[in-house]
């Protein structure tokens, strides 16, 4: 099984009771007997997998394991309120680690207002394994769910695209390089400006999570369908077309980039969009709103809009584009 | 760090906001706007640490997997109202293991009305590795904590202590057995009635969580602090009387042993008040309770008192209990 067949094939065990908002969307949604909602999102990251020990900081590990989570709660529209750390821990993880992850770990934690009430340690014969569970609320009935997209909406994401994927292979270089002989460089190794190459890697490790705008978002009325861009727009945009029974036409010039991400492609000799829709881990927000929906003053870029034709259209792109699968 | 050293530091950089209990206790406690509390309770299983998968089978491992945190919400006299289960996946466990795994953890699940409903799901380099969430609720200002306890109150546990703890030991000898020569079996291995050993296993691969005993305990002001019991009364019970500041006194005599349990020590020559009050994972609840406490109709023992001597003292036993660890 694949990791979206064994999703499917839990879906079908785990049936929600009325009222409840469960597997398929970022969060769950629980129901509260005053004027809120429960929200909660959880994610495993794997040594090995999701990252290196090599190639992360503590300290950015810390950071980006609460962040991962955060981003789904945003992008429900909910407010963050606690998160459970739980750890596998080798003994290659040492206490100076650990404090230096939690370091990182606390210091997201504090500026987005989400406190660690809670987790598990357990020793690891195997590699550090993390899982975190963030619980928010937001005021009942304002959730954004994936399905709620509706034709003629326009379809937006905040912030730029790619950037995450850029500073991933910025950090694959430098250890391909640091493991190899000088002479077996690449030629083009040292030609990233150190400025962009800051701005990129840390876009990968420390992404801050878009609360206050999802917040805002969820508050109007004409923002239908919303959810976080974790394995890349071209991943990530059909399962709000899936959900919403819709089909999206895309103006790929419209794609928002950044110019340390335009300069980086070009001296390495990339594509962009390739880039941009098929990297992942950009935690922005994917959503779509109607017509009464104001981006100014917003973050935000209009890149599409909703269509009733149940396809993904990359407009002047004879082309298809996939994104990013765990498994 | 040791597991409680660095739950310490943890604790000491993870400050709780006003009205929100954090780490310290079975579950956090998060304060809803309507008349109900939010609690949240995690626990990672980790392979080769908590369980080894030549001795569990994988419907087993599900089951036990929720009732572990289910137990934590019930030892604070909350209902549970969902789970989040987020797994390793390494490629020994296959498919039809992860049918088994989920099988058994919805049939748990649904017997105590606790659906699944988020997770998630990443391949594993190394060992098996599973996190469970649980969220409940209870009613605003009665959940049960360690911290209650008053001297004078009298000391309870709920069902028998130490089958866990034996049904294991059942586990690792037939392990050993099945791997050594036959020539090397021990002379005993024959001897404990099938009966016995299949409810002595039983409770320690499939607990069932005391769920509405901890809601009608916690429904009743005569019951103070509350916890369960994990990892053996000699190491839980401490937390209770550290956290109220105060001492107990235990009558061994009255620790409660299944008959299947007092046989299977007394074949295997086993200390039955060793192996009940040191042997962990019985899941059974442990509190304290004032005079007006009537346990008529519950299944619960007295089997002390609370004092204000700050020592834990066993009754008639000059000598000392150590609990388990995981660390």
């Amino acid at each position: 099984m694949g990791e979206f067949e064994l999703i499917e094939h839990i879906k079908h065990l785990a049936v929600s009771p009325e009222g409840v908002l469960g597997i398929g969307d970022d969060c769950a949604v629980l129901p509260q007997n005053g004027d809120l909602e429960t929200l909660v999102s959880t994610d495993m990251l794997m040594e090995g997998v999701h990252f290196l020990l090599d190639d992360i900081r503590p300290y950015q590990l810390g950071w980006k394991s609460i962040a991962v989570n955060i981003s789904d709660i945003a992008a429900m529209g909910g407010t963050p309120c606690g998160s459970f750390l739980s750890m596998a821990l080798p003994p290659s993880f040492t206490s100076e680690k650990i404090e230096a992850f939690l370091e990182g770990y606390i210091h997201l934690s504090r500026r987005l207002g989400c406190p660690l009430l809670g987790g598990d340690t357990v020793s690891s014969i195997g590699p550090l394994c993390i899982n975190v569970t963030v619980t928010g609320t937001c005021k009942k009935g304002i959730s954004r769910k994936r399905s709620s997209a509706l034709p003629g909406d326009g379809i937006y994401v905040s912030g730029t695209l790619g950037d995450s994927a850029a500073g991933l292979k910025c950090i694959l270089d430098r250890c391909k390089h640091s493991s190899a002989s000088p002479a077996a460089q690449a030629p083009d190794s040292g030609q990233v400006c150190p400025d962009d190459y800051s701005y990129l890697i840390s876009r990968h490790y420390q992404p801050v999570p878009r609360v206050e705008l999802g917040v805002r978002l969820a508050s109007d009325p004409s923002v239908h369908a919303m959810m976080d861009i974790s394995d890349g727009l071209a991943s990530d945009l059909p399962h709000i077309i899936e959900a919403s029974h819709a089909g999206a036409s895309i103006d790929c010039s419209l794609i928002p980039m950044s110019l340390q991400f335009k300069r980086f492609c070009e001296q390495r000799g990339l594509d962009p969009l390739e880039l941009s829709l098929c990297g992942g881990e950009d935690y922005e927000l994917l959503f779509t709103a109607g017509d009464q929906f104001s981006p100014a003053g917003l973050p935000v870029t209009r890149i599409g809009t909703i269509t009733d034709a149940r396809v993904l259209e990359w407009e002047g792109q004879n082309r298809i584009f996939e994104g990013y699968r765990h498994f």
